[in-house]
């Protein structure tokens, strides 16, 4: 094998991701843009998602028993590595709902796949949709991809501070905080976490060929608190953090009304946002369409990446999703990885 | 007087809101989109802000006593109505810095306003940008325009419950809640709260010409908090909400992810969204730009409009501020007050 695979999850077996999986590895025009890569995931489920394709974009599927047999994979076929232990019945789940199966399948790919990239078997980790309550009902303890890796890349001692980075072709976005309710998140935005947060990002620029970003920090409150008439979290926490990266050579300014801040981004005035919640940062970056976006995980000692839009229970099962954002994850996760 | 004029108040004296007023008002085809007008300012800080612009773009500037002294301004004059009491010095106050002089004026002009359209003497209140920071130097007791309208606008008994809706060419936001720090915007969004803004967002589309709109309520936490994980505010307090919103008539449906219902809006999904935080609305309105977004209070008896703007004390004072946004706020106060 030339080039390590990128391991693709399939995601949420009742959602759209084996859908866009196999639209996007099997496009005509795929391999120049990422190279090899390979679906973890069920065959079944793989299988009902390829009926779902029209003749033109459907490829043949092959079973392989671990990533290195890849290289073994016939021309035009589109290789799958199912996992031991997923649960039986997978392909016989309705679309579009929650199902704790579904959960445990997208977990367990998810973790044969960091498996494998420890074992130098995989370039990149790029991840189809799962759905948070499906994972919450198979009992998986993590709310989400990202905290799940972050748990994964864990080999004693204290997990990584990892972030979510999300980027379009017009801004990148980086969160302190993601998957909880928004009162735990003011509570989270601390000074450690911005700080990290600041330092994640400058280093992860560097990858896409910017060495010292100019990084915009948008406040928490309306108006960055208006010179604390509006909340303090910028004065006690933000503004401090800001300070502290500085010193340390980050090119960071504010903290900026989140409002505005954005739409200085995208017009040139920052190569990248770091923002305080979940919504404050994806509000903008998914405004103009989440066709392209593609999240990526800062932190982690190994490249992960996934589209921008989640399992779609509304269109799953009808072959219709777009898997414009998966190729750009795909497009990224290879660009990264060979960095 | 053919038409009853448009109250225009100066704003924030060191800030870009005079020198925009002017621009808006002297524009060759200013009266066909917006009828009569004036400016209710003070006259040394107008003349200050006429010497900034360009010899093509200036108007004289004719002092009257009252608005009903604007038929008797000469033609290609710009009547400026100086209510009684404004601070000397005024027009000597550095650009750009906050003043508690220039706060307490810009407070005096909206009231002096809202007490002439009381009196019949003007069609709509259209407010240039004033600073919060100068406005509580002044010791004005309300953070912002909408409050202060509201106090206004209370004779006797409870002020009424107004709202801040942003609209531009793409979208129409309202939102819950607006000046005040996160921590407490999350305790101010109750059952009454929400409710209150969706009656207001529909009886308000109708005078736009849409008799039953289509509403998308975003939710406050993460993926409308997925099922209760992420928060519950959803389920206790937006959701009932709109359900009892339905029960009265009113198209409203979610609460939504916030990171897509406005992508969702903007491609027509729906005519309106609720947002329940100033920067969860916000930021979508002004992602693509500024210029052309006007800030409308509902709720008040009187119409009223705003640029979607600040006093951008960074570039007050070099006769460069882009009247845009003002200009398509002079243009919607007519509109509604006209239907």
């Amino acid at each position: 094998m030339t080039t390590a695979p990128l391991l693709v999850t399939m995601g949420d077996a009742c959602g759209v991701g084996p859908e866009v999986v196999l639209r996007a590895l099997g496009a005509d025009d795929a391999a120049p843009w990422f190279g090899a890569a390979l679906v973890v995931g069920d065959i079944g489920v793989m299988r009902r998602a390829a009926a779902l394709l029209p003749d033109a974009e459907r490829r043949p599927l092959a079973l392989i028993e671990a990533p290195a047999e890849l290289e073994h994979c016939p021309p035009r076929c589109i290789a799958v590595w199912q996992p031991h232990g997923l649960p039986p019945g997978l392909d016989a789940l309705p679309w579009g709902r929650v199902d704790a199966r579904a959960g445990a399948a997208a977990a367990a790919c998810v973790e044969a796949a960091v498996a494998a990239l420890r074992r130098g078997e995989g370039a990149a980790i790029v991840t189809a949709p799962l759905h948070k309550e499906a994972l919450a009902a198979a009992g998986v303890p993590h709310p989400g991809h990202t905290e799940m890796l972050q748990a994964l890349a864990t080999r004693g001692g204290a997990p990584p501070p990892v972030r979510m980075m999300l980027a379009n072709d017009e801004i990148k976005v980086v969160l302190v905080t993601i998957h909880m309710a928004l009162r735990d998140a003011i509570d989270a935005v601390t000074f450690d976490a911005v700080l990290h947060t600041l330092r994640l990002a400058h280093a992860a620029a560097a990858r896409w060929g910017q060495p010292r970003p100019r990084i915009a920090v948008a406040g928490l409150n309306p108006h960055a608190g208006e010179g604390g008439l509006f909340g303090d979290e910028e004065l006690r926490v933000i503004a401090p953090a800001v300070a502290a990266a500085r010193a340390e050579g980050v090119d960071a300014q504010g903290p900026f009304p989140p409002d505005t801040v954005f739409m200085r981004a995208r017009r040139g005035a920052f190569d990248l946002v770091v923002a305080m919640t979940h919504d404050h940062g994806l509000i903008p970056v998914k405004y103009l369409g989440v066709e392209h976006g593609v999240n990526v995980t800062l932190g982690l000692p190994f490249v992960r990446t996934s589209p921008d839009h989640g399992t779609a229970f509304d269109i799953a099962g009808r072959g219709v999703a777009d898997a414009a954002s998966l190729r750009a994850a795909l497009r990224l996760a290879r660009r990264l990885a060979s960095a």
